[in-house]
């Protein structure tokens, strides 16, 4: 694959180096300064499906430093049952951050048990207080893929204040949030989902492409803006034409990178970041719980 | 002031009104069944600015059978001791609702305080977990002049799954709310502000236009695509030709009302609706710390 000259690959390896790096630097000190930070990783039942995240989240986490602790629950465990571990884990100082991992089983309410997860500890940046602050406009905790999506605009360099910016896809977790952090960055964000007349009409004027949608290439290069940059945040599954299973995004980046200035691929592009982030936000939160410790114990003024 | 015969005034009363049934109804059953709402409204140091609010708001409570509590605190109060005022009523059964009337001393951290108030109890919709709770979709509870805005719109009739929202003003409590709320319902969402290229190349294609910028007569009737829904939720004081003071709007309604199809009047527009959107919150909260209750204390199933 070869991309015009004028047209860039934004790659997430890069990116993710970076802010590892920086995450190295403060586990190393906050350790020192006696306190180390360490997740836990909560799997319920089967773990099979997610073995392989894990196993990455540990790997990484242990590269930078953070201490990783995996706590796998048996698979009949009720919703009780959990949010009190969480409960204990919420109250505990060695605690950092929790992370649930999913799927957990049907009869665990998932946002119930995310929610259960104290604010100060919400590492995934998932629990409805985290998702407010970043509308109030505190932007170092968010939710890991939207903040990575995020990390990827921010390497092209462009002014994101008035920049004009398109997210497709309306979750929760990744389109939503996308939008307030750029809002509050200063972009003009519109967000289009399935229910948008003509998503078209709106991807042709974006300056910034945002789609997370999960639709193999449902972006073509007629709904892109020359110059525009497109970042891709869907993983769908497709055979190839050689038989074989490979990942795709919802971006047709072959067609799409004629078109684009700056294109992440996939893979490669926005996955490699998301990993660093959810350590980057251990040491935001780790720094939020010093200084509730330090207000509420530490010498008065 | 007439309108041309295709263009309705969207006011405020006839809403408010319904919606003040409907709260006088939940709270006549609620306090039957032994549950009387009652707000604490918290006032520190000089009242009078908020005096006129503060009497409607009671005046608005006691109509709809809420409880309605003064607390006036002296001007030195301690950030500290605020917070625990507040930590006791978010413990005390008796209270359902909380407001905190702005401005308070400069002191006073506004946004720490506000977070003070237990998420259960936050009528205001002003705790980040209300905002991230819209945002979760769960939409029963959110700022009052936001959803005041929203029920106006809703008045049109207009199908809002796909319609086009253009939203001028990106604050945390107006503008960014109203994004989500319309985001939820199938909206596609614009979020436009004072760093936005070209307001009005984006209001001229919206099929309903918000407004909240706090500019008198910002909007014109060039800014305004022939048919549009147009919710002016600006309060803006100015001197008129007769010398004396009065309101007017972020909207210039006069050659406004020739091209949209539906528009809010100022004053009689938003500003009648927000105090029973304020009850109709309280209900809201009293039915969850009903239901936790219930949960907590409840015969088991």
């Amino acid at each position: 694959m070869s991309l015009p000259d004028d047209t860039r690959y934004l790659k997430g390896g890069p990116v993710a180096k970076r802010i590892m790096a920086e995450v190295a630097r403060d586990a190393a000190k906050a350790t020192a300064e006696g306190f180390p930070p360490k997740l836990v990783s909560i799997t319920v039942g089967d773990v099979e499906a997610v073995g392989v995240y894990v196993r990455n989240q540990r790997a990484k986490a242990e590269q930078a430093g953070i201490g990783f602790e995996e706590r796998n629950f048996p698979a009949d465990l009720t919703a009780a049952e959990l949010e009190a571990a969480i409960h204990g884990m919420n109250a505990d100082p060695r605690v950092t951050g929790i992370i649930i991992q999913r799927p957990v089983p049907r009869h665990i309410p998932i946002k119930a048990i995310q929610a259960a997860v104290h604010p100060l500890k919400d590492v995934e940046g998932m629990h409805p207080a985290s998702i407010g602050n970043i509308v109030y406009n505190e932007l170092d905790l968010a939710p890991c893929t939207a903040a990575a999506s995020v990390e990827l605009l921010k390497e092209t360099g462009l002014d994101l204040k008035g920049l004009e910016v398109v997210v497709v896809g309306h979750s929760e977790i990744v389109g939503k949030p996308i939008a307030f952090l750029l809002m509050s960055e200063g972009a003009t964000v519109t967000v289009c989902h399935h229910m948008t007349r003509s998503v078209a009409a709106h991807a042709r004027r974006a300056d910034a492409l945002f789609v997370a949608v999960g639709k193999p290439r449902l972006i073509k290069a007629d709904m892109v803006k020359p110059g525009a940059a497109v970042i891709d945040i869907g993983i769908n599954t497709e055979t190839g034409p050689d038989g074989k299973e490979r990942i795709v995004g919802d971006v047709d980046t072959d067609s799409v990178k004629e078109v684009a200035s700056w294109i992440t691929p996939v893979p490669g592009g926005v996955g490699p970041i998301t990993v660093s982030i959810l350590l980057r936000n251990t040491m935001v939160a780790l720094a939020r719980q010093r200084a509730l410790y330090q207000a509420t114990y530490g010498t008065a003024e």
